[in-house]
């Protein structure tokens, strides 16, 4: 078949063989630290049934139904409490758009700002779903690496004094996917003064906010944001259910416009039947509640990593403690590489995933650091991955 | 605010004020021909609630987790079974990759096949959502005119000839959106022959299929290809529900891949919710009986619309007659500005609404033309709505 017909843009990820390293993840006989899975135990499954369930009984057929683009109403009204207690900002109803997760929030805005070789800064390493949505757009990545208290301030004003017309710097200030690193109040309001100075939006994707297990809260950039350059993206995945697929986008007025024209563009409207029962959930239970309960769970599985960690770890290796969120983040010696050992026959004995680091970087260049989960193995399969995991690893620096 | 950041890709529908339209649509004082939607007293809302109940009581708190980017096996199954009746084609589940929608099908082979400025073929007049997803693509469109039996094939090996590799020919074949055409078996053969001939693919969106009110059914383009060359899509939104947003791909393994690729990187996976309750849906009902019984009541609407239109239409305004499907295109004088009239208060005052012609075509070339929906509206509301839409167009062919 004529597979010269295939758009650039999908010639750039094709050479790193996720296919393979997702279906190690998937597989039954691996203890999977990989994906960012939820704990499937913390689902108020029986809750959201009800309301699955009032919502067919209060709607009628109409559930049924073609609705609108932008999301029900009174769901986007209960989004406006939600952040005002989670990100301190005071929002309108009318500048929110339900996403298809947080990862069609991230696709519109690159699909909104981006041609061909526009310039934006990712952080490095970053969400690996933001790079595979912003490849679809072919932009040059300017990468700014992340040190524990968030990106380096001073490599990215020397990008932004070097680089005209950056479109934007993708940012997951809280707890940050892959590193846990959070951004410190200082590089929170000098980016914001970047911002102002260099002429760039701000997309701050911060679905791990809710989760913080230690330590003190910082402000979100939208709260410190005074001049609508902050798109705040978040999502329900983390703290309700991934499968209702129901994220969100709040921005200014004109981007609302233009994100509404993108999003009707993709795939014309959300799931509305997932949307009202997610609005008679929050009628109905306290989510503050729900959230602490998550925090509590997810506090213990992250101490019991980091403990198992601490116990086995070879001495070469070491990680961030984060304060929040789903990862722990792991660094080799330099040489190691992480993408090869996963496929080696040392860790596939071992039956133990994690995500390795150079898919995590929009330069590929990182090999030798990877990205565990804690959310959703049990106590007992973290004590035996950790284990395993870090015997395969002591082997392979025996080796080199 | 800096809307010069804009990606030039959203400039291309700018200006054509579809929000206003869109707006006069949804307004409950009017009666509304607008928008495709199906009739509500049709949905199975009470057997839909029922596998909803279902899936959650088989299926425990599992059902709330991330699932698969494809979609669930059981269900895909059940598409090889339903396509194989309605488009007598035996395909592999596993070249069934479930969407948000069929528009999210069409925008997944946009951002497959096309580079800025790529050639492909669209039909004129084509769906208007289709033209807002490859916007986003910004390739060059050649438009070929649809004449009641579909294509115009001369035109279109005409435009082949002329132009070197056109990446697809996008096609709705069956009772198409707005015209209301079935494309004829011969030029359906032709048109396999000449993506032969001139190495394209064919893109069949065939949402309407199943409803045919009279007349014989013509194999589907899937059918008569041997060699991987047609894309089809469909849905479930026509025979089921829109609020489901389900539809699927087929497509070759190659090409397979590649749109779970694309698929991945724009929302991660599917509703898996929605999905396990259509798949229970279909356990427990006869689809093929709900679909003969959607078929009766809009035989008769179409009838009703049709009478109206011969009834009331002026003169030198006509319609093709359809087949099956959702709409009647209706042709004015070409001197004719139905997007202009929309927006008067001629039309206003009738309170009346349709989709002008100008939206349809890539060209944004003709104006003289409107569709018509006949599937949601009341019988009453059908001929009140045709009576003051023709009086409304009566008084403006007088004036002018």
């Amino acid at each position: 078949m004529t597979i010269s017909k295939i758009a650039t843009r999908n010639k750039m990820t094709a050479s790193l063989n996720m296919d393979k390293i997702f279906a190690e993840t998937a597989d039954p006989k691996n203890i999977s630290f990989g994906m960012g899975l939820p704990d499937k135990t913390i689902f108020p499954d029986q809750a959201l049934k009800t309301s699955f369930m009032n919502t067919f009984n209060n709607q009628g057929p109409d559930i049924f139904q073609y609705h609108s683009t932008q999301g029900p109403v009174a769901l986007r009204n209960k989004i406006v409490s939600l952040v005002k207690k989670y990100y301190h900002i005071d929002v309108n109803g009318s500048n929110i758009i339900l996403t298809q997760g947080g990862q069609q929030a991230i696709d519109i805005v690159g699909r909104t700002f981006l041609n061909k070789n526009d310039h934006i800064v990712v952080e490095g390493p970053t969400y690996m779903g933001a790079l595979e949505a912003f490849d679809g757009y072919e932009p040059i990545y300017h990468e700014v690496n992340v040190e524990h208290d968030g990106m380096d301030m001073t490599v990215l004003e020397q990008i932004l004094s070097e680089t005209p017309n950056i479109k934007f710097v993708y940012t997951i200030p809280d707890f940050q996917n892959p590193t846990g690193a959070t951004m410190s109040l200082a590089k929170r309001k000098t980016l914001i003064q970047l911002a102002e100075k260099y002429d760039f939006y701000i997309v701050e994707d911060s679905p791990y906010r809710y989760l913080r297990y230690s330590g003190q809260e910082e402000p979100s950039l939208a709260d410190l944001d005074t001049n609508g350059r902050v798109i705040l993206i978040s999502s329900f995945s983390k703290i309700l259910s991934p499968a209702l697929r129901t994220g969100w986008l709040i921005a200014n007025d004109e981007l609302t416009s233009i994100f509404l024209s993108v999003k009707a563009a993709l795939d014309v409207q959300p799931s509305h039947i997932n949307l009202m029962a997610i609005d008679d959930f929050l009628e109905h239970h306290n989510i503050d509640r729900h959230i602490a309960k998550i925090n509590t769970l997810y506090r213990e599985k992250c101490l019991a990593m980091c403990d198992n960690l601490d116990k086995y770890l070879p001495e070469k290796a070491t990680y961030i403690r984060p304060e929040g969120g789903f990862f722990v983040w792991v660094t080799l010696p330099e040489s190691f590489d992480t993408t090869n050992l996963l496929l080696d026959s040392i860790l596939q004995d071992a039956n133990v995933v994690y995500v390795p680091s150079e898919l995590q970087y929009a330069s590929r260049s990182i090999k030798n650091k990877f990205r565990l989960n804690f959310t959703n193995s049990s106590y007992e399969q973290i004590e035996t991955g950790i284990k395993k995991l870090s015997e395969a690893l002591e082997a392979v620096l025996q080796l080199s």
